[in-house]
């Protein structure tokens, strides 16, 4: 008799097995074997489960953008006042305690390679951007936005701003960056907004 | 009697190699045996000019942002009006017809890969980095930052505006994409100076 295998859960293992080959060695260890290995299946095992390695990548970029789409929801509706649900959902898309560098990490590295795939470029729902996009509007609901703001490209900005400092803060992981990291995104909340986000002194 | 060689072209174009794996295939498929390959060399005799993967990823990163500095320098000395000036820079920084998509690719994917090296993060003089500096540098020169702004903090803010910046406009190559991330570059100019740098109309 076969051994009963749960499939979604197989293929979610493989996913976090290439997160970690991605983070511990990054994308140029990204081989099918390589993450055969770390899954401990046999390459032809795993090819039950994806056939090819663009498959198995544009999977693992999936489930890091569901898990992290999850979260940030996770923070929306939590009870806290909303400059501070605006800070925990940016905060939650760079590498800090609260976000694992782990989680930051593969999710750049695997949009990178995305974005070199023409044919899955573009189509992975981007849980970053529509967190950029869910503040700008919560900023404009709330009617902090200054005068003038225009609300796409102010996403977008938001947006590439954050994958930018996340690239930064991955590079130089020290707790000095950090602070400054968190400094940076107060002082472009200010810029935008006609209220402070300044920490309480 | 051995064959001369030029040793330090022969690893620029070990390096140019690696560019090319890099851009075509990916960061997952820049290994040694693939990148003598395209360099049409044995995996041994390029052992001879980089005896490690990482060594020769990090000379292939070095030489990138080289001739990005190369390039800027250049835009900073030609004769055109400061405004002007500046908006070339930033361009040039980002997959346009100015910058092939080729270097952008490769710098951003290096980035993702030296952020995973302990040893060799924040090592390589970052051309991008630098660029953003003089930018905001030569914005106070010539009095047109907004009154408050911070030097510093709006040299990391531009920088990693750039990247995540070049990030979505290679995942996203098409010609609308191109206009709308120059519209945001004059948006960002024009938030943080007393002057519009908008089009002319």
């Amino acid at each position: 008799m076969p051994k009963l295998i749960d499939h979604p859960k197989q293929k979610q293992a493989i996913a976090e097995a290439a997160w970690r080959v991605i983070m511990q060695q990054g994308m140029q260890k990204a081989s099918a074997r390589n993450i055969a290995k770390e899954a401990g299946l046999s390459l032809g095992a795993m090819r039950y489960y994806f056939s090819a390695q663009n498959e198995l990548l544009a999977y693992a970029n999936q489930l890091v953008h569901a898990r992290l789409a999850e979260k940030i929801d996770t923070i929306f509706q939590d009870d806290v006042q909303p400059k501070e649900k605006i800070l925990r959902v940016l905060l939650c898309l760079l590498p800090s305690e609260e976000e694992p560098m782990l989680e930051t990490s593969v999710r750049l590295s695997l949009k990178m390679a995305a974005a070199q795939e023409a044919e899955t470029s573009g189509k992975v729902p981007d849980a970053a951007y529509s967190a950029a996009k869910n503040v700008i509007s919560y900023l404009a609901l709330l009617n902090l936005l200054v005068k003038n703001a225009d609300l796409e490209l102010e996403t977008e900005r938001l947006s590439a701003l954050l994958d930018g400092l996340a690239m930064i803060s991955l590079a130089n992981p020290a707790e000095a960056e950090e602070a400054k990291i968190k400094r940076l995104i107060r002082y472009h909340l200010n810029s935008i907004c006609t209220e402070s986000f300044s920490e309480p002194k």
